[in-house]
């Protein structure tokens, strides 16, 4: 493996109590940095001290949003660190790249400086069940000036940070509502791409949602307000009659990870999955008829969120007595079971990286 | 007026020649800063030196895109400097800041510091009709962790740029193709707010436009893909057998500050106006039987952009023989010519600021 050029920190910090800091709040050491050029393309990918950036204040990102990112995670497995999925989340980063007509990266270059980056790292890796070390790739446009075009420099960096266990008072359901007013992402937009724009359409919803006493938003389309897309930032699934369903990928929800991880081992158990559009009428029918046997969300980090209840215009569901459904638990324990090592993990969806 | 802080360049950098260098490609010396952190409210209102600004790698604007903007222009009328319309952008600036849950400025204390700004800067205002002082205030979150989640501190900016006049080889009707695919934003979503989101939703449709020959894009509604909402980064205006007609403001559109002048002196000069909604059909409809007289954008930038050629679905109608109308002429004139003084400012449009 090529090694990238590594400017270390003079003084590292101190490490933090990981079960006190929630998420992404304290970051490592060190991160990764690539510049983009028109006429030279991505050059000088190095690994230097994690430090603020300097940004012109007229920044095309700050101005117009042409940026995009990933998250996964590294895990400790005793004595040994390991990624899960990097090779689908570099690659989803570079599908974000395309919608965002940002320059792709070299898939094999990244990785490679990923592995290097959390072998420097791999201290700051937390060693309790359900702690990790959140990775953050990110890309933005980093021209300074104010015209709406497509980027003509970028830079890229990788973060990474430790995080606590999501479910730190154990895992539980949560309440969810369904938004009629609000739109995260229609057909023709960015809803397909990891990419700020997204999250800034989601926040005014997530205040309202809180207000009214609910943990998280569940997204319906754009266009007939009735077909469910995603919930806050995670994919959604439902155990319907004993089949697994959950929204077909349409270019306005993201291609979660996580999800694919949750589709791929429904399978193997012998579960039918069905990925199709799903209108929230046809909820609520299933949740009459007494078929609704479970709703939860996937995503990187909760990995899987059962919901407890789901709101929809001023009406509670309450999903299996907001008790945490034996699938959602069974499919929570074998995932991060196979993250940190506790499960045989038969799909190679972990990478060994280096021994502590 | 109380003034604010005020800590000058230690150099100040040689001008350019406005007539070669485009739009918002140089900087004046010196830019407007505030902070917000929660708990202390908007403090520090300061101006500073021009310079590059230092954000967290975890930014939250970078990450999840939660700013906002404005665009307006001060101009040389002789030896003074005006600004056009300023408290109308400073009331949209706080309408952005409501949808996108960022705290709002305080307008008076804002307006007060623009003009102080202005008033050190006003030897960058430059002095030929058509060209003038852009003025760029921003807001961002700037906490530096990855929650997704309304932020509790802020920054905001204004920046200076001179920029050249808008027609420099004169004015002239553009090609506009009209988007059947892509969305820029639809109800229950951004659109109405001048926020990274929309614009990084726009640059794609932006790209394909240019390979087919046109210079931007004319939006349609992301639910039916019928109702007109506005062409690039501009409003959009027809004169239909003698009626001025634009969509009406209904959320997903940007209230532009040109397309309310226009609409109010058309209405002064006896035009029939009308706000509502436009199908494309209708347009086609309004083509095909000639009474399509005049199609143009209104906006800061340009002032007012004629349409020559709207193309739909891969043909092309060719308006008022692809020649600028006597309508938009008449107004281009105006408008532009209030700006620099030539004609008299009836309405009080301009607001005074210094003599040079």
């Amino acid at each position: 493996m090529t090694t990238v050029k590594f400017v270390k920190a003079p003084t590292l910090k101190e490490k933090p109590d990981v079960s006190k800091i929630g998420f992404g709040t304290h970051f490592t050491d060190h991160m990764f940095e690539m510049t983009y050029t028109t006429g030279k393309g991505w050059h000088d990918p190095q690994i230097i001290p994690y430090n603020n950036i300097s940004i012109s204040p007229a920044n095309a990102t700050i101005h117009y949003g042409q940026a995009i990112f990933e998250g996964m995670k590294a895990f400790r497995q005793g004595n040994k660190v390991v990624i899960f999925r990097p090779l689908d989340h570099l690659k989803r980063l570079n599908n974000s790249a395309r919608i965002l007509d940002i320059p792709p990266v070299d898939i094999e270059l990244v990785h490679n400086a990923l592995r290097q980056l959390i072998t420097i790292e791999k201290d700051w890796v937390p060693n309790k069940r359900g702690q990790s070390l959140y990775i953050r790739p990110f890309i933005y446009a980093d021209d300074g000036f104010l015209g709406v075009s497509v980027g003509k420099s970028y830079k890229m960096y990788i973060i990474l940070s430790p995080v606590a266990a999501y479910y730190a008072h154990g895992f539980a359901p949560v309440n969810i509502m369904v938004e009629d007013t609000y739109v995260r992402a229609t057909k023709g937009g960015l809803g397909e791409a990891k990419t700020p724009a997204n999250y800034a359409a989601s926040l005014h919803a997530g205040l309202v949602a809180h207000q009214k006493g609910y943990d998280q938003t569940l997204w319906l389309d754009g266009v007939e307000r009735k077909y469910i897309e995603e919930v806050g930032s995670m994919n959604i699934l439902f155990k319907i009659n004993g089949e697994i369903v959950t929204p077909e990928l349409d270019g306005s929800i993201l291609s979660g990870i996580t999800r694919r991880t949750v589709l791929q081992v429904a399978k193997e158990w012998g579960y039918p999955v069905s990925e199709r559009r799903i209108s929230i009428d046809e909820i609520k029918d299933a949740y009459k008829k007494g078929v609704l046997e479970e709703v939860f969300g996937s995503g990187t980090a909760a990995v899987i969120s059962p919901v407890g209840v789901l709101g929809y215009k001023g009406e509670d569901m309450v999903i299996n007595d907001n008790q945490i459904g034996p699938f959602a638990q069974k499919m929570f324990d074998y995932v991060t079971g196979v993250q940190c090592g506790a499960e045989k993990d038969t799909h190679n969806f972990t990478e060994f990286v280096t021994e502590v």
